[in-house]
């Protein structure tokens, strides 16, 4: 059977009302309890549940409605819960007091005078009143993250539609995730500083594709959430093109990655076209869709949350690398190789990113001619009739990057660097050698830039990370494959698309937020010392939706 | 001016008398130096490059021949050149001298003798002389790896021939890399010990492989090279086709890596048809050649060194997993997750796996039910109406975890654990809670594998490392991401091929050198305490090879 009770004008956020409900059913005496705020949305839910009194008839959105079930008539069970809901509503107050000292604010008017420069509304309240509490923040020209589902489409159209008109986001609703600004927006996690700004419409999209990106030793600058519903026709993917439009302009996001479900038709192509318009390399995930071509202009198509974080700090890497190299626009690149192997691979990933054919004829180890780049395997017989293998000997390696010193046309020189037992004791130093005989003949309008792979283990006798130190301390840039080292190599002699000098979005620069719902979602964010006051947010004249219409009238 | 000299007497390896022509050719009193080992093929290329001198028709193959090319008449240069020789050669014999003591052989009896337990003839004699002391080796039941090259094409076949006749194996010529049971063959890395063994067409090829295995933390049994014409239509791939047999029987080799240029056809179709009769897991790289499917049966083909380490080393923590987990063949795997996007993916890659269809009803958060195999959502609107998010409060899937200690069909329970701001403050409690109740009612003939991925950074509250052990210690396996989990999954469910009792290769356990050549791979074969006898080679009847041939038919 069913006992009931209503807690008048004691409003509590969703989370802490099931917690309480949870530790309460664990009680010996009862079934199930259920505890939750008179919403219109929660009495349905009572119903259909099987918990309905009509004793709820009376709550109203600020009051707490308690159904007790039990198999037998406890009808001391209500007295019990009575005392332990009592108690548990004093243990939040006390937590609330103590700790940190959050910032609070009873009505919308006074958080946003305790928090003058807030941009972010952070709004996990009951569904059916969030848009409204929306629509409020972007009239104060505030973006706005939606937590809460149960928001219509045709309120998100209106939100977005809004704030697209004002340069605002609305992420969400049913938004998740976002990490803005250092800011950890709700569900998020805690990932280092880098060069990567994602893009989602999933959460756990984003925070699988984050922790991927950490483990791998890379960063991120925003993480912003979309809302599931965003790239359906309906909505058209106005927050999508916001967020590409913010990361765009944000000068520390070098790599963009976008994470959804396949995006309506329509959506998709207006999507990629705004990609393909923005002068950074970006990774696309539609999560289920056939991938026909791996990289379309500017995009890298991924099909597994993995490959997305793994493509994505490859770019990271090269982006990172080319941002502290001059420019070769139009020069040409020159492979030296020692190893066979690595000239071939070098020789197809070149051949693969300039779009040009390959020669089957190797002459004289020459894995790759065209338009003025070469690839030359200098471990070819052609080289080493008479002579040890350049992996042993490298002076005819030293000889022919000295030589590049006159040839002013070739602009990168990539470079392979063997250790292990067998190699040369020290192949870093006869390339550091030819390097700088080169450079030295060179004037700063003529930059030669050199990147080199190495192959080998730390463990081998010449030790992989101190050939990587004394290739770096002369200049040189070590890339971790040859997928790296030849992406590097292509996008250096490529002149970048000329970007326009967008309108930055001052959200990804500083964030300040005025939080109204979950109450952990401000701790979060005092405690990583954001700028946050905490919107003790109640519904309206007792959630009387006419009457509090007609007192917003009156305002 | 070309001034010359004959050293009688006095053999030496190629890569000492390099070094030594380099070394003087330094001297300001020359231009440049040639010193040789007057062998026929040395003879021909002293006249191609300009260096010979009629004196030199007097050298035998134990004779080094010393061209000097001066510009201006320096009588004195070759008295310079002659002291700076011999003072070079004394420095080659003190370092011989001195140091680790080798086992030294001046006979291939001797050698022998010194070391009865010899199983590999490794061979960097000149190419001329390397076919007939293979034959010698493989006469005596010995497996060869030949280094040198200038091997002809025909000699090849008949050596590859005759030594797979006796299960034995010839890698080369023209084999620059190899590792086996431990130790460093000619060019070789200190790569850890590990499930993945590696076949290789390409020295560079292999280094590079064996390197970025190291770099993903992962490590190796064997690196057996074939050289570069094993694949052609002309030898037929017999290395290749040994290589795989040894791997199938190596008890230690879980994952085999096979790098090659793209086979002629037939070779081709003879090759991947023997990795199909393989039960493990093979990584395919034909480089430069199209990938038109990524998976044929047990075969994943890769298309740079780079992807095929990765793979490998996927392959490799999967098997790893594998080897300690009990069996569940014919048994459902039941995916129970909290994000929807981790279950979506999970879904995706499950039916790739078992090569079934995805559907697009997602009722209830049931993305994928198959043949018994569910993919659920516990996040679905479906179980969080009226409750936080599971990722928020654990217990509705903790409840599902221990129901399935009843569906004695279900043998894998796969898993996600998300941490993070707004996260569970210890998820993996509950599921370990879960997963105790579950197996409690279990018998060991029914039991249930878990798997989980975690969704998270180090650095957030929860720590990703603390929660990874948690699961660990409950016994609950942990993969890296959703990929690798899918696929231990279903093949833990596959029954496994019929592995036939594969007659082992004694050599991939323990091996015991005879080097022929370069002196320095018989040093670093003791530098890691390999048992090694050099075999200090020298051309027999002073290179005469029609006496050498007269000399051998009287033995």
């Amino acid at each position: 059977m069913i006992q009931s009770f209503i807690k008048k004008g004691s409003f509590q956020d969703s989370v802490s009302l099931m917690l309480i409900s949870k530790k309460l059913s664990n009680l010996e005496e009862v079934d199930e309890v259920s505890v939750m705020m008179g919403t219109p949305a929660n009495k349905s839910l009572l119903v259909a549940t099987g918990f309905w009194s009509d004793t709820f008839n009376q709550a109203t959105p600020n009051d707490i409605c308690v159904a007790i079930k039990t198999h037998d008539d406890a009808s001391d069970a209500i007295d019990l819960i009575r005392s332990q809901l009592e108690e548990a509503l004093k243990n939040i107050a006390q937590q609330q007091q103590g700790g940190s000292k959050l910032l609070k604010a009873r009505r919308l008017a006074t958080a946003n005078r305790k928090l003058p420069d807030a941009n972010l509304v952070l709004i996990s309240i009951a569904g059916e009143y969030a848009a409204e509490l929306a629509e409020q923040a972007l009239d104060e020209n505030k973006n706005v993250m939606i937590f809460s589902d149960n928001v219509s489409l045709e309120d998100e159209i209106r939100l977005k539609k809004s704030a697209a008109a004002k340069d605002l986001i609305v992420m969400g609703p049913d938004c998740g995730t976002a990490i803005i600004a250092g800011a950890p927006l709700a569900f998020s996690n805690v990932i280092p500083k880098g060069n990567i700004g994602v893009i989602g419409a999933s959460g756990t999209g984003i925070q699988e594709v984050i922790s991927q990106i950490a483990l791998l030793n890379q960063g991120i600058t925003q993480a912003i959430g979309l809302g599931g519903r965003d790239l359906s026709q309906a909505v058209g993917g106005i927050s999508a093109l916001t967020a590409l439009t913010m990361l765009a302009a944000d000068k520390q996001t070098q790599v963009i990655t976008f994470i959804s479900k396949p995006p309506a038709e329509s959506v998709r192509i207006k999507v990629i076209n705004a990609m393909k318009q923005i002068a950074k390399p970006i990774v696309a995930l539609f999560l289920g869709s056939r991938i026909d071509k791996r990289q379309d202009d500017n995009i890298f198509f991924a099909s597994t949350l993995d490959e997305a974080a793994r493509l994505a700090c490859l770019l990271a890497k090269v982006e990172s690398a080319m941002s502290t190299l001059p420019s070769v626009d139009h020069q040409t690149i020159m492979g030296l190789y020692t190893g066979g192997t690595l000239a071939s691979e070098a020789a197809m990933l070149l051949a693969n990113q300039l779009n040009l054919l390959l020669s089957d004829n190797h002459d004289k180890g020459i894995m790759f001619d065209q338009q003025g780049h070469k690839i030359i395997d200098l471990g070819d017989d052609f080289y080493t009739v008479g002579r040890p293998h350049s992996m042993i000997d490298p002076s005819i390696r030293e000889h022919a990057i000295a030589q590049l010193g006159e040839q002013t046309g070739v602009g990168v020189l990539l470079l392979d660097l063997v250790i292990g037992y067998g190699a040369n004791a020290n192949p870093a130093e006869s390339i550091i050698s030819g390097y700088n005989k080169a450079i030295a003949q060179r004037s700063s309008h003529h930059p030669l830039i050199a990147i080199a792979t190495v192959t080998g283990s730390e463990s081998d006798p010449q030790c992989r990370s101190k050939q990587i130190a004394a290739l770096q301390s002369a200049g040189i840039t070590v890339m971790d494959n040859l997928p790296e080292a030849i992406l590097l190599a292509t996008k250096l002699i490529t002149p970048a698309n000329k970007i326009d000098c967008l309108k930055p979005y001052p959200l990804l620069d500083h964030i300040s937020v005025i939080n109204a719902g979950l109450r952990s979602f401000a701790e979060d964010l005092q405690s990583s010392n954001i700028p946050v006051v905490h919107y003790q947010w109640a519904p309206i004249a007792g959630g009387n939706q006419k009457l509090a219409a007609i007192l917003k009238k009156l305002n």
